[in-house]
């Protein structure tokens, strides 16, 4: 069952980040340009062609970040007895830590052993409190499954826990690499995030008065009230980030969003059937895996190229991503074009997950 | 009593993270130079002088902060159980918002406004757990005062919640202002570290077995593990940036510095007299007062002034600090001596602090 007053006052808080961050980007846009921290959009062509470069202001993945942080902190309200409380608090200082490093990351410029190494400590306050608070570690198989294999239940205990930490490592950057075209981070991120909330939605729906239901629900509660201001604080990003960005992200914003996305699959006890959540980013990874192992060269942008004679993005062959992939497939394409291509694309994905996700669950 | 096992690890562990915050600062340093976070050290003269100026690496506060949050990570495994998890990773949570504000304030530079609500929000986490699990809302007075009002508990409910957030605003702007001579802000937040230690081990020693010390002996647990592993990282950015400076701190470093003596103070339970251990911030606070509220118009640096003729500091008597006051009582000095000098008195007014603190509660 779905708790209506704090339901309500979630949304309500959400809606208010939603104006804040819609009122601090231009605000905050301004002391990163004065503190140096901007790109150039590589996607909108190049001075010897004519076309005038605009310093853009970068990291603004900040922004939306500590504002969602505060609501975090203001709905620790809900969660009045200390189980619940440990587990909520766990889910801050992950985030919390998260956003910290992708923004040291930002503005410092780790190298990659760094950047693989810290989300792995971000995550370690969830695994210990899905350990002390109870949280199964038990695989549950669908039915179908379960009559391959002749049980429905295997305990794999600490191999669980070091899962969830991956899974964290996993959602984090597998976002951060499936990037480089105005507005696929955050709407990619955002499209995942509306999906737990969906899925959540529907769990609570089908709560009856059985413990074990009443437990399902309490987890589903968790997990929606994680991702509804996320959603919210993404939207006002994507206003600024959408084609043509005014804003970029930043590492902040894409570490950001995974650690969120797995955290609302670790504490709706789904963390197993979220990848199927994550199919495009799954997609690019493998694409990416012989740059990222270094079989193959890896250059340090992995953009398609920007033809100024037709204003369309081109498939670099060696840049070996799901956007130059898709590129290959449909021919040249604008931006903007390539952008709702890829989040059409999400959306498809993500439906068919959600439709395995409730038939494995048997609703 | 002390546990000895989780008490030696985390010493251990601690001294690690010394020997890494060593290791590291060095490397941190050439990063932060390249995304062109640096200063010049006011205090070591002008070109002009014939004196030529380096830039010091700034913001080296986010090296410590960083490794320390490893660290409170790693001992959340002392506490298995929900209750003193929800408190700890509540603490988690509030020290490591308190590093992402210091460092974005670093980075970019925020307006005195955020500055102040900022930090209110980062302590929130901490008030919430603290009334969760039962921490008491009750002031007890010391025996001497109790004699004259009557009673020797008082109920103050929500306003002790309102108390321990305007402590953890108080803790990090005070150690921010009483700044500005190489290796004073660490030096001062390492010895009120070191005191609250002191006083957690004699309570902890001093533990019997009725149930109110056990929960006394808890809380001091708490407390102690919160500054053994800032005692040790403090130590080792206190060698880079004692006189001469090689780094500066930046606001992340006084800022987390203040919230972790804050929390300490909150765990432990002697949020009130944790105040008697910042008699000498109190001191610039209360002289700094006129210039923060506008009375008195104030500069953008309060520092004493270099003189290049004998290599020492001069009172300014303009800028109301603690630091200018003791230098028109003493006369100009070296910098280092008058950081010793400072240092001394903070190890003056702590003892007596401490010894209040142990009178009052009758040990």
């Amino acid at each position: 069952m779905i708790d209506p007053f704090s339901f309500i006052v979630v949304v309500a808080c959400s809606a208010t980040a939603l104006l804040v961050t819609l009122k601090l980007i231009p605000v905050v846009s301004q002391w990163t340009l004065k503190a140096d921290l901007w790109g150039y959009d590589l996607n909108k062509g190049h001075p010897k062609d004519g076309k005038e470069r605009v310093k853009v202001p970068e990291t603004m993945g900040i922004v939306p970040s500590i504002i969602y942080l505060l609501c975090l902190i203001f709905f620790q309200l809900f969660f009045p007895d200390s189980k619940s409380l440990a587990t909520w608090n766990a889910a801050l200082a992950s985030i919390g830590f998260t956003v910290l490093l992708g923004f040291v990351d930002d503005v410092l410029e780790l190298r990659w052993r760094y950047k693989l190494i810290l989300p792995a400590f971000a995550s370690l306050p969830l695994v210990m409190a899905y350990n002390v608070t109870g949280g199964t570690t038990k695989v549950v198989f669908p039915s179908f499954m379960a009559d391959i294999v002749g049980f429905s239940t295997l305990n794999i205990g600490l191999l669980h826990l070091v899962y969830i930490d991956l899974l964290s490592i996993f959602a984090s950057n597998s976002i951060n690499i499936y990037a480089g075209i105005n507005g696929l981070e955050v709407g990619q991120s955002m499209i995942i995030a509306l999906f737990i909330a969906a899925y959540n939605i529907i769990c609570m729906l089908q709560g009856s008065n059985t413990e074990e239901s009443a437990f399902i629900s309490d987890a589903a509660q968790f997990s929606l009230y994680v991702v509804i201001p996320f959603i919210f604080v993404s939207a006002g990003l994507f206003i600024f980030n959408r084609y043509p960005s005014c804003v970029f992200i930043g590492d902040t914003y894409t570490y950001f969003a995974g650690m969120v996305l797995a955290v609302a699959g670790i504490l709706g006890h789904f963390s197993k059937s979220l990848l199927v959540l994550f199919i495009p980013q799954l997609i690019n990874f493998t694409l990416s895996l012989p740059q990222l192992v270094g079989i193959v060269p890896c250059p340090r942008h992995r953009l398609p190229r920007y033809d100024p004679a037709d204003g369309k993005l081109h498939a670099v062959k060696n840049h070996l991503t799901l956007i130059n992939f898709a590129l290959r497939l449909t021919g040249p394409m604008e931006e903007r074009t390539i952008c709702h291509v890829l989040l059409g694309f999400q959306v498809a994905c993500c439906s068919a997950g959600l439709a395995f996700m409730l038939w494995a669950k048997g609703l």
